[in-house]
């Protein structure tokens, strides 16, 4: 009998049924009837069991004064995961940890990697009737520790999955710096035989409004149907749980600390929303990269860089120490506005510039484009070398910085490769809807 | 006669009919006739005349192949600004600089703030209808160069402003670090008689699409007439000209660089709309803070501070250089997600909180509210004295501790206030409606 995680009340009743995680059942009460598939439990309450229903969510419900019913025995079937030997996998899952591959620990209450791949499939086996799957984990760290030496290491990964005759590859990853590893994946895969999808979790898979397996069921249909090969974002796109939305991996930022939604794309369209129900991808705007005969890494990064808030009353002196003391190459400067900073830092930066430091801007406005040729200000910290990175994200551009840094020493080469287009950073055409529209009422 | 700014053919035109700025002038073509308010020229091509339409906006036409004729002479009448010795003014305009009160220079053709208050109000003479204003300019700087000392200062010339009977005080000020500013002021001006609107400009007065004149016409309506004792930023509430918004000076960021909605509140509703045209003030949120008896100004801050925004690959020495070498008293932390960096930072943490230095967090997110509970990585920086900062705004959350700095000197009591909501930057209720909508067609 398999009933992981249930104890006392909750796993009396379900032994007594002889019921199993994956069976179907219905729970009734007074007012409801809730059928669903039996999942395995998390809950810090014993009387609670925990049911997916149609729609993909789950919930949890307590035994107490509910009557059960078996509806399905489920034949306990080996799920369609690939041993690692085998090679004829369709789309290769790849997890490095985070919520999205996270229970809860019991003694803290905090949240804690620990499933396996397989284990995540166990909450969406539908997965196995849209392609072969083969499972890896290659790290099991929450995100905030991701760094960029793992981003080779992921990248590698990818390649060699590929190379294995995978058509996609999805990386399971926590939500905290999904965005920089896209980006930074982007750089590291300009060529792909198809799609990589990141895909994390904003809430984990023992809670209810987990959008866990919606969010791993549709990064797998993208990983094996998408037309593109490029680096997406592929995380739900509203509140609702009617579609998710892939965004490209050099445009996207999360945008909220909680919401299921909260990855957006900035200064850009997605690239696809994914209607997972009706098993549909929706491709958003047609000029994707599409997918190159092979997969090329070119993973490494020079991180001694730094990513500067501007902010009023900031000291120039720590400029100074980071050029002088930190022997840092480059820096992204998060400015004000269409591109500033006080005219106090021009001496340092001035400093800088001359010992063959790249300076960027940027704008912590975070959306729209940068322009330093309608004030003052702005013609002045160009006099000075720094160079405005038209509308690319600050941490996309620190991203991009690491990585050209890594290619190039000669300062108007490092220019050059950083005002290029190089995998969608830049977008030169904007349109009015890509701010989006507050409620004001 | 008074035809500023204009030359060349224009000139020679707008001369022999003997017009002047001011004048009602109707301007047809072929295919459309216009109607409206003649005034002051900054175009580069002098056979642009511009006028502002009833909608508010300017528009330039080329006086080539058109036909002007003079609705309406008005009576250079003298404008209703009260001379500095005249005490009987109901609103206050202090202008800073910026763009809403700056003109092109035309050696460069950058934008440089220039113009002084009364040049600003011969953009809207409809500010006379609604309010008698007084006006003073206290600085003539980009607000990337707006500095705490200047805060100060702001901060004085209000309580000064009060003291003599006005009603409101309307601040001209740069748009870069407007959303700093309205910060600052709100922390030192807990005790306030009227309205504090602050407002600027996204597009310069010259410009067809200026929003300066509605922002600054609205402010006054504001200023003159709103019921609540708040600083508040008050701009363009979406790309239409129908209204502005009312912005809880510590709830309001900067999310565009060049949009004239670029000013939005985050986890937070706006305070009100400001149906201009209507003169109508729509009150949004029932809890703003009333006016008091007396203006209070208690303006001081410590700008020993740095905002440390995460990213993978930082360096934790940075925070020892800080702590060792600059002797800072506190850091804010713009970190990951729900409030988290890498765990390598967490000995340089340690060390910090052990030397007395105040650690808080906030969110790169920007949306939501951080919560260190929920993973491990949370529980740990909490353990070594990082304090999560609930929802409040990075960038607010940094003047806040430099003016809490200033007035405490105890670890104990510093906390204590970063975590007491003092004039509304803490939001401990938020409704989804908080987070925009973006387009996903």
């Amino acid at each position: 009998m398999s009933l992981e995680g249930y104890r006392g009340k909750a796993l009396d009743i379900l032994s007594k049924l002889n019921v199993n995680i994956g069976d179907i059942i219905e729970i009734s009460r007074d007012s409801f009837k809730i059928k669903g598939i039996l999942m395995p439990s998390y809950s810090r309450d014993d009387s609670i069991i925990v049911i997916k229903m149609e729609n993909g969510y789950n919930v949890g419900i307590s035994v107490d004064n509910s009557k059960i019913s078996v509806l399905e025995k489920r034949i306990q079937k080996p799920l369609n995961v690939m041993p690692e030997k085998e090679e004829k996998s369709e789309v290769k899952i790849i997890s490095t940890g985070g919520t999205i591959a996270s229970k809860i620990e019991y003694e803290t209450g905090a949240v804690r990697p620990a499933l396996s791949t397989e284990e995540i499939i166990q909450f969406m086996p539908e997965i196995n009737e849209i392609a072969k799957i083969s499972a890896e984990i290659l790290f099991s760290i929450l995100s905030e520790n991701m760094s960029p030496d793992k981003w080779i290491k992921i990248a590698e990964a990818i390649k060699s999955a590929f190379d294995k005759g995978n058509l996609g590859v999805v990386i399971a990853h926590g939500t905290d710096t999904l965005a920089y590893t896209a980006a930074a994946l982007s750089f590291s895969l300009k060529k792909l035989q198809g799609p990589v999808v990141l895909v994390g979790s904003q809430r984990s898979s023992d809670r209810p409004s987990s959008d866990s397996p919606i969010n791993l069921y549709s990064s797998v249909l993208l990983a094996k149907k998408a037309p593109f090969g490029e680096v997406v974002i592929n995380m739900h796109g509203e509140s609702s749980d009617l579609y998710t939305l892939a965004h490209r991996g050099v445009k996207v930022r999360k945008m909220h600390t909680s919401r299921r939604d909260a990855f957006q794309s900035i200064n850009d369209k997605p690239l696809a929303k994914v209607l997972w129900l009706e098993k549909e991808i929706k491709i958003l705007r047609p000029d994707y990269h599409t997918k190159d005969e092979e997969t090329t890494v070119d993973s490494k990064f020079d991180n001694r860089v730094f990513l500067l808030k501007y902010y009023p009353g900031f000291d120039p002196s720590f400029i100074d120490y980071l050029v002088d003391t930190k022997k840092i190459r480059g820096i992204i400067i998060e400015g004000t506005g269409l591109g500033h900073t006080s005219t106090e830092l021009l001496d340092s930066f001035k400093k800088a510039a001359k010992d063959g430091i790249f300076l960027g801007m940027t704008s912590q406005c975070i959306f729209g484009r940068v322009n330093m040729n309608v004030y003052t200000t702005g013609r002045l910290l160009q006099q000075v070398g720094v160079v405005p990175l038209e509308d690319m994200l600050p941490e996309v551009a620190l991203v991009k910085l690491m990585w050209v840094l890594a290619h190039e020493n000669d300062i108007e080469k490092i220019k050059n490769l950083m005002l290029t287009n190089l995998v969608g950073e830049i977008n030169s055409r904007h349109s009015l809807d890509f701010f989006p529209r507050w409620y004001h009422e």
